[in-house]
């Protein structure tokens, strides 16, 4: 049956291990495999339509997009048309439920709705572990959001990217929490797409990275199998430090890290040592994020807002699968 | 000819190529080799003389040093009094030209400036090369100091540390400044020694660093021929960061950056994107130094100083090889 209007709901997602470096930059084939914590606080919720004539529209939060961000939207319909025997233009009409002060980035959720919203539209049927292939062509991180609670995006080795897709490691329901402490929300010099390219090409730290994420991928699944919060942590402020390592050998060196990133990091380990658990970690930008147990959150938010008053940290908790919330 | 009383002075130095992992920590034998562009403005003045009795004395700044530090001295001058026929105890009265509010490690213009003094008491006549190895055993930065301008400690290959000496590459005298910015001259969290046991134990990233650094060597050692100042301030940056990099990869990751190290290192960034020639460097601690052409020091200083008025810039000259004051 042929839908008119679909509608779906996709969440963000933190990796714990990092995504960092591409073995293919055109299907989005990453060098190592990851894992993220999808959060319940941050999400897209996208609507799809056919509409008449042969353009493809795309309106962001009520405003319709210039012609470079519909060229690249149309390009991830056009892989979802091609499956289909349906050939119409889509209306996308998308609003993000990520507040540009939390500093995170919103492509993941973004092309996990609209994958779910078009999955559905074309009638595909698809499930969920083929949609995030699809969804891996829209934006690398996109991947990990088709699920819920704690997930792993495979790498994959297959050229043409079929076995790079995500599946559920855990629901994350034995009380875990994320905080985000947005530092600064303008936009960065070198984007995440740069970083990771100079530090593939250049950073003489990166084989290692690539070994060292494979062996935190086993070890944290570990430690999520026994609900170990305290070697999850570890794993993640380890996985995330190496990572910003990794550009400090980069050729020119770089980092993302402002004066307020080091200061989140040293009151950070400051409550650690005052025997509350949290362990940081940090994407390509100068935010920080923090893991704790949920029963922990208000006490470490409360701590933390004290501290940097400009800067109020976002609690939140597990977010669920990618969900249609209305078909018409 | 026996002496009295033997006075030296030898300068400090700061590594361009970091000397960053011990192969051998009594011997202080290094993963790599280091180059170093030696400082006139901070230097320490330490006299010799002998003494009765059997046990030798400290005095530093005029203080008598408590035994834990006689001790560290006095297995240092054994090295010196088991090649010499004189048996006698030695009197060391030692002070230090390194401002405290400089942040800058004392110890190898302190060894260099003792060793020195001592082949002389002792009428050793070792060569400088020789006695490089010596004063090494008393702290590996110290083999530098030994000579002015740039200087490089090959890091030789015998277990027993006779081919890891400093050599003179260059007297530095094309118009290159050092400037030091003082961070914060705070005891360290995590000494020197013990974060570059933690890097070359735990840190995935470490095994590259002593490959990379190998390479660096050269590169610089070719930029000081060609006196090609952006290539050896290049390389100075890189190399610097790429030591700070291995500690991120470090398990548990630990960093020196305080806010205001971010802070600084931003702003060189920005006076170099004003057109004036500036690199940073830091050694296993918070404070930046900076390597400038000489006749564009004042200008550099006068912009951090505007920046950071509460963090002196201090400008320093090339110093020379460490020599005797006076013989008595």
């Amino acid at each position: 049956m042929k839908h008119s209007r679909v509608t779906a709901r996709a969440h963000t997602n933190i990796a714990l291990i990092k995504y960092w470096g591409k073995r293919d930059t055109t299907l989005f084939l990453p060098m190592n495999s990851s894992l993220s914590l999808t959060l319940d606080e941050f999400y897209t919720d996208t609507t799809v339509s056919f509409i008449d004539g042969d353009q493809d529209v795309f309106f962001l939060n009520g405003v319709e997009q210039p012609l470079e961000e519909c060229v690249k939207i149309s390009k991830f319909i056009e892989l979802f048309r091609t499956q289909s025997s349906i050939k119409s233009a889509v209306l996308v009409e998308s609003h993000n439920h990520v507040p540009t002060a939390a500093g995170l980035a919103s492509s993941a959720s973004a092309f996990a709705a609209l994958g779910t919203a078009l999955n559905e539209l074309f009638v595909l049927r698809m499930d969920k572990q083929t949609l995030s292939t699809f969804v891996r062509q829209g934006s690398g991180s996109a991947t990990r959001s088709i699920y819920g609670g704690f997930v792993e995006w495979q790498m994959g080795i297959e050229t043409d990217g079929s076995d790079s897709y995500a599946i559920k490691v855990d629901d994350a329901d034995w009380n875990i929490a994320m905080l985000t402490i947005p530092v600064n929300t303008r936009k960065k010099e070198i984007s995440s797409r740069e970083g990771m390219k100079l530090t593939v090409e250049t950073s003489p730290f990166y084989p290692a990275w690539v070994e060292q994420a494979g062996q935190d991928i086993k070890a944290i699944k570990q430690a999520i199998n026994n609900q170990d919060f305290i070697a999850l942590g570890e794993l993640t402020e380890a996985n995330g430090m190496k990572m910003h390592g990794t550009m400090l050998g980069a050729n020119p060196p770089f980092s993302y890290w402002e004066p307020l990133t080091v200061k989140v990091l040293q009151r950070i380990r400051e409550i650690r040592g005052q025997g509350i658990p949290c362990y940081y970690t940090m994407d390509a930008g100068p935010n920080v994020k923090v893991i704790c147990q949920a029963d922990k959150a208000d006490e470490i938010k409360k701590l933390l807002d004290q501290s940097f008053p400009d800067n109020t940290t976002i609690i939140s908790g597990v977010g669920k699968d990618a969900y249609l919330l209305s078909v018409e």
